[in-house]
């Protein structure tokens, strides 16, 4: 007989998927439960169980982790649910915006149950690896209450009470993310443009985004600096990146590239050159995106 | 009697000041010109010597190496030089677009002198160390010539013989680094919103710039799959990364937000979905990229 909690995995996405091996390979049985009957296979094969409702699923464990689109995707799949959601720890894995997630708190204690929202910061296969940190927000005790069974997806950070925290601070990461994905794509175009291709260019673009906590490293803590309202401009100004950010735009021109992405980093730098303060450091740019005009 | 080459530079920002001191250190003799002439002083000090004039300043060494703004800084200093130019290589590490490299170099013949281009890829205080590469095109007999000199700056990465193309791979690398940079921005202005300092949240938002590579590293190569046109979104898919995009952009107007930079990311996704490519892999971007509507 199994000493470990039975949990229900909803949504069986690359991410779900993932969740549930790494939970059986612990030895939690695992029940499942996905709207595209098929994508449970693989994990069935597995060792988890497939319900045949999403109601026999919540039933089947004090813990249901969801694993979904949106947060639409739970109230899609849980409103004929209802009664029996009373007493059971919800812990939502899924993207959402903070205030919709405060939103899924408030539903979830209506019907009974607790929910403790959740940010992955791991891509699917690192889930289950050192490499997978988690953070959480919502009631401090649920986390302690499932730690065993949530800690199989990555180390959990908790934040606070607050259920929007651990959605905002999962969306800052993944706008760092999403962004350098999308810069890595245009500038691998506009290499592209030359004749390089993107399996030689790729790994030495990577190492411009490995090498920035290096060089902002040089000099004051840059958060600090940030902080306080400082921007020091005597190692680089927003004059001199400001016009980078037009060669760049340029050069994407001339490449017949998408500028979008390039027009908004060129927009940060002529803002601050607008607002006179041209001679201090790129950091600069946070004013204008505090209060955009 | 020093052994080591002369060299000139003109344009003090902190770049060609950390040029001139990498070199001093080296035990070059080097002459220096800046506009504005008090930005010499330091240097000055450390051992360099004050041009009155730029025909002073090219007439003093073999190589002029050019630190400044952009290549018309280049034109609005020499064109009064003219004949102390013959014979002389200008290796000029300015960034502008690739086209006006190109037209720099033709200009230069014109002038009796050769043009090296060159593209820095460190700041200013990693100057001279291991962690500074250079980028050059342009005739490769030039680079050979001042390889010494030229070395203090950082470890030569020659492209190839068209000049405009280390100016595109610095366009590129800057391409990333700078939209790398304002995602940091963004993304510590959207925690700033919930109270979270710029001091604590940096170092964490960096360790998702860092663990790009890993999390790139799973699975087939994607530099390879992307040349190949293949997008195989078994791992993730742009719905999954675009409803993610959505969500920040939302979250970040919630905050009163600069949106240019969110929305940008989020349009790469959208296209990708009206296209009806959704299911793929969220790489699928570089199609829009590459053809913009
Ligand atoms: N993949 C990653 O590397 C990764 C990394 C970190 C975080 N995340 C997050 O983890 C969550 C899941 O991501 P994912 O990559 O596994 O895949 P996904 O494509 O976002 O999620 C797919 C899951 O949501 C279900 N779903 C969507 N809308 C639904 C609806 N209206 N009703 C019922 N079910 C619905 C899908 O069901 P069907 O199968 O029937 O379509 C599927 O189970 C997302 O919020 C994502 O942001 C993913
Ligand atoms: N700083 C970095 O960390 C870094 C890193 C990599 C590459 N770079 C590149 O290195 C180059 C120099 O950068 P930087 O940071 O040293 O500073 P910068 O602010 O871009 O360049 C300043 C230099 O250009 C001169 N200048 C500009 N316009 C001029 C004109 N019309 N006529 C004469 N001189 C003019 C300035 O003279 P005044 O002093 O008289 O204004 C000053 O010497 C840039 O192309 C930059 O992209 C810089």
């Amino acid at each position: 007989m199994s000493t470990h909690e039975p949990v229900t995995v909803i949504g069986l996405g690359p991410m779900g998927r993932a969740m549930t091996r790494s939970l059986l390979d612990a030895g939690h049985p695992v029940t499942v439960w996905n709207r595209t009957a098929a994508r449970a296979e693989g994990v069935v094969a597995d060792g988890a169980t497939a319900a045949a409702t999403p109601a026999e699923a919540v039933a089947a464990s004090p813990l249901v982790i969801l694993s979904l689109t949106d947060y639409q995707a739970m109230y899609d799949i849980l409103a004929a649910v209802d009664g029996a959601l009373a007493g059971r720890t919800l812990a939502n894995l899924s993207s959402d915006t903070p205030e919709r997630t405060r939103q899924a708190a408030a539903w979830a204690r209506r019907h009974g149950a607790e929910l403790l929202t959740g940010g992955v910061m791991a891509p699917a296969p690192m889930v289950g690896t050192d490499a997978s940190v988690v953070y959480y927000s919502g009631p401090a005790d649920l986390l302690e209450r499932h730690r065993a069974a949530l800690a199989r997806i990555g180390t959990p950070r908790y934040l606070g009470a607050d259920p929007g925290l651990a959605q905002l601070m999962y969306l800052a990461h993944l706008d760092v993310f999403l962004t350098a994905l999308s810069s890595l794509m245009h500038a691998a175009a506009l290499m592209g443009s030359a004749g390089m291709p993107a399996r030689e260019v790729l790994p030495e673009l990577m190492e411009t985004l490995t090498g920035i906590p290096a060089m902002l490293a040089a000099g004051e803590d840059v958060g600090t600096l940030i902080d306080a309202g400082r921007h020091p401009g005597d190692l680089s100004t927003a004059l001199m990146m400001g016009a980078t950010a037009d060669h760049i735009v340029a050069a994407s021109q001339a490449a017949d590239l998408d500028l979008t992405l390039p027009r908004a980093v060129q927009r940060h730098y002529r803002r601050v050159i607008e607002d006179g303060h041209g001679r201090d450091n790129w950091t600069r740019i946070i004013d204008g995106i505090r209060s955009p005009r």
